[in-house]
């Protein structure tokens, strides 16, 4: 089969025949690929961010957000047969250890992911495991959904804890209104009724937040924080979600809490950097979020068989790849870029 | 009446003759005072540290920590009476505001906080509000618990929000077991089936967490992160309670943590520094603490009432406050110093 | 002034001539009624059945769901000012008993209820405190908002506490899609995105459910247990609100409910009535729902300013006050009849 | 192999020489039992109590609480190795239905309860699954801890829930001190500081509450309500386990509560039998309890490792189970009485 593999850390990846996985295990599946998700930590693993973190052997394939239809299903397989659309949860789990047993599979320690760790979805099949599929519902389409595996997963539990503790009357910022952003921007509005501040540099990406019903638009950069503080009576927001979590952004999204708020941390490559007088005399929290388990990935799913939330997507063929990463690069991707083999 | 103020930032107190404090509305109440405790940010106070956080206008009478007998009484208080013995929450709350009315009196947008914003209780006499009074059970004397109005109380809410996620099996790191931190220990213990693991450069605080029961000792500095991620099995707490905040510690609680795990801070004057990849990757949270609210405050008091905690105290004479002072900075108390006018 | 007035169980409400209220302490407030809901609960007390629960002497006003203008603030009063539009909650609670400090105010051991324990206000003028007053926005008609302060708060604080088990997914039935019911219907909407079950008897009500967005409408009785559960793939519904509370209402909303499942009791005059194995077979749970607290008073308001629910209602001047309990006693009044004095 | 087998309802068990349990799947486990624990409910399935809502086939072998070792492993299993001790969750689950995902084993809706449902463990050897194993700690006897995997888990997690609303100050009536509600006692000791108040109508259990530092004992029957009512100021407590479910003690049991309390119903026989008005006016809530889940069974065996909850037994050979059974009957076991093979 083709698949798109790193060979060489920040090279481009490259096109090869391979062979198509095999089940190793009586739980395992392999999945035909519909449509894989590109997302900004593909440019970070090819740019090296991650290798001391989770130190992978070269060359593998990469596509961590993945949909599709079950080609081959082990003997041990009971709640999928082979034609099921699919979409994929992006760890592989064990089951049995204490974090599967309580349902927080992204702490499972025996797990793969598949596009990081190990072989990934720009490819034609993948091979995954039964506790990673959720199946789609009648008509949808794999490459229609498939960013929803990680961007709405990611954007849909940081949403979902923020949503535990905002009220009615309460606001919420949502920085970056991006990939994940728009996401969870629909979230919130169907978790709470909390009003949404959405906050980006990028014109478009506010005049999509306006689109998607956010409660009040601000300009990222100098003036935000002043802007947020105005609109909430000089008191700040309850809760903060950012996207972004790199340059000024990290600094900004703490300043504008009230006493007591929470800062969700999502995106990443900054800094949190703060006076412990200042969080205790505030009494703010700074939450982290790592994708999210496959109960809130199910909920997503509800979420968006009922129209709740909604996505948007570009589709590339396989063999553009190298197009669609120097296209996400430069940021000419509207929405969500889908790999389509 | 006689009262130590501080008239000058980095001068010892004052011993002034100044007027016993009136009523000034009908819910306000003089309490008589039977003792006040010492704390560290009363040096800090001296120290300028709180001078731009607080902006209160010189001299003025310290003390944040006060229990003893109501003195006077406004037309409209009805729970307290004249002569009950009581324990005093530091803040004036107006009991009207949206955060008084949910139980967060510490958010109170109405509030005055004798001691640090006005007139204190190193003094005969204080003025208070009934909404700020906790009566002592018979026969407790009011001098013997005054340090839980605030130590007591603040190391009972970081106490308390961490029993919230601790289950039997887990663990919690107790950094520095002085005045907040052996109440700390004691507390969670009473809370929940978690080992508590006593962190302290002191051998003489570390030879009292032993004596208090803790499950783990373990010295700080150097080796101590690698100590505790021995004893939980390679993968960190799930909680850290930090009551130091300054120096390395605020590092190594964060690096003490497993997947998931909350760093609740308390002692200050350092900085929280990770890079939001670490937040992100480990899934963690740092959760912020101010002193407690009223409903903690009765808790804590049923808890010290059932002899589940216990205080230790070192009493001064109102005359002595300035060698008081000089022995808290300079290590020689042992427990809490105790302020008897 | 002019007052309507139980002199005797089971006789109309008599017009009399009374003094108008004078504040009694310093944090007292007399409101101008500028509307008062009329509620189930006056027939029942006209009926006597809460003759020993609350104790009361004859004759006294009835009216216990108010909102008009503040008229007189006692000396205390910091909140409010003369001419302030304000919507009233139910009880006067006294703010430093354990209950009022955690915010729990239905709980307050020295509380009074104008309308069912004392003066309520069915009448031009109404004592309460400040405590029970919540301002209203700008251009908001006291006549226009008197039923959230009881109907609203009530099925508010029911669906509140429903949506915080209910997930994507997931399904609740509202049974009674009447005064109570249809603000739930919109609450559950606003604060979770689970489909809401609308069952009813009245064709009327369950077209105004359809028309409020009900996921589904189920006629009520015979049959309706089984159309939940097809609906529900035969599991069965995560949540059940019960606005009826008599009848087959009871035993049919606890049949409706999947393992794991919570029956909300709000509506009175059955009975709870289920073998102790079932209750644990299915591990369910029955959960009783008592008006609510002023900080889901406050959160109602803010829904209802935000324009996520919306009331329904039919006005009576003071004099009229009989037909009009004739009228809701024979299911003549569409949505919430309201008395304007 | 000897299994102890229910040919007909309301006959003694026979002892059958039948053939040992194969392996029928790839996670499946063969467990040597060491031992098995009789519980009431054995008594139930021999009258038939559970006939109609389990269906089984006669003959089966009972045994519903089992520890031994590891005798055969599937090839997918590999959190456990053949030698090891362990103790056996009552119940074998998919690990991919949505309950199993969220930790809800109990829900799992592709289950067996190995003597319920399927053969059990009064017998040789007993076929579960991986999922179902817990590894005892070196030294740990399987038969000395058999009780812990139903009577325990369903003490457990009654306990734990009712710890997630106790605070220091409230109280907690346990009713029925017998093999689950000593273990309930001491749980509650280790998960809360809340007073526990310990009911029954044997001595002996009142002994052994007093032994195990139950902070009230009252007997049960007459005036137990009153003597709970006037041991906490007249208000009633915050929170009742009911280990006995049947005759007065349900009816007591909620009598006992005070406002906004919850009734934890574990036993079974009787009937919840409350008219509506009184759930709502006192705002109570009634909670159902099936065993435990996987993880409260791996938090209770922490406690058990640690000290921190002790189990009494009395033991028997497989030949002498309906004697056994006898003395269950008549009230001659103390303790829990245990199978050994």
């Amino acid at each position: 089969m083709r698949a798109a593999r790193l060979h060489e850390y920040d090279t481009p990846l490259s096109l090869d025949d391979v062979s198509q996985p095999d089940l190793l295990g009586p739980s395992d599946v392999v999945v035909r690929i519909g449509g894989a998700g590109l997302c900004r930590t593909d440019l970070h693993i090819i740019e090296g961010v991650w290798r001391e973190k989770v130190g992978v052997a070269l060359p593998y394939t990469l596509g961590h957000e993945n949909a599709g239809w079950v080609e081959v299903a082990g003997e041990g397989v009971r709640t999928v047969r082979v034609g099921d659309a699919v979409i994929v949860h992006p760890l592989v789990t064990c089951g049995v250890c204490p974090a599967c047993r309580r349902g927080e599979d992204m702490y499972c320690t025996d797990s793969a992911f598949p596009g990081i760790t190990t072989d990934g979805g720009f490819a034609q099949y993948l091979r995954t495991n039964e506790r990673a599929l959720v199946k789609l519902a009648e008509g949808v389409e794999p490459k229609d959904v498939a960013p929803y595996a990680d961007a709405g997963l990611t954007a849909y539990r940081a949403a979902r804890k923020a949503a535990e503790i905002l009220r009615p009357g309460h606001r919420v910022a949502v920085i970056g209104v991006g990939g994940l952003g728009h996401i969870a921007l629909q979230a919130l509005h169907a978790l709470c009724a909390a009003d949404v501040v959405a906050i980006d540099r990028s014109d478009l990406a506010l005049a999509l937040a306006g689109e998607l019903g956010a409660d009040h638009i601000v300009a990222a950069g100098e003036g935000a924080v002043e802007a947020v503080q105005e609109l909430s009576g000089g008191d700040g927001v309850e809760a903060v979600i950012d996207f972004v979590g790199e340059g000024d952004s990290v600094d900004q999204g703490i300043a504008m809490l009230r006493r007591g708020g929470t800062y969700f941390a999502v995106g990443y490559g900054g800094q949190v950097n703060v006076p412990t007088i200042d969080v205790i005399f505030q009494e703010i929290s700074v939450v982290g979020n790592l994708v999210g388990n496959y109960t809130e990935f199910a909920e997503l799913m509800a979420l968006a068989g009922g129209g709740k939330v909604d996505l948007r997507t570009q589709t590339y063929s396989l063999d553009e790849i190298n197009r669609a990463i120097d296209d996400l690069h430069h940021g000419r991707i509207q929405g969500r870029g889908v790999i389509v083999p």
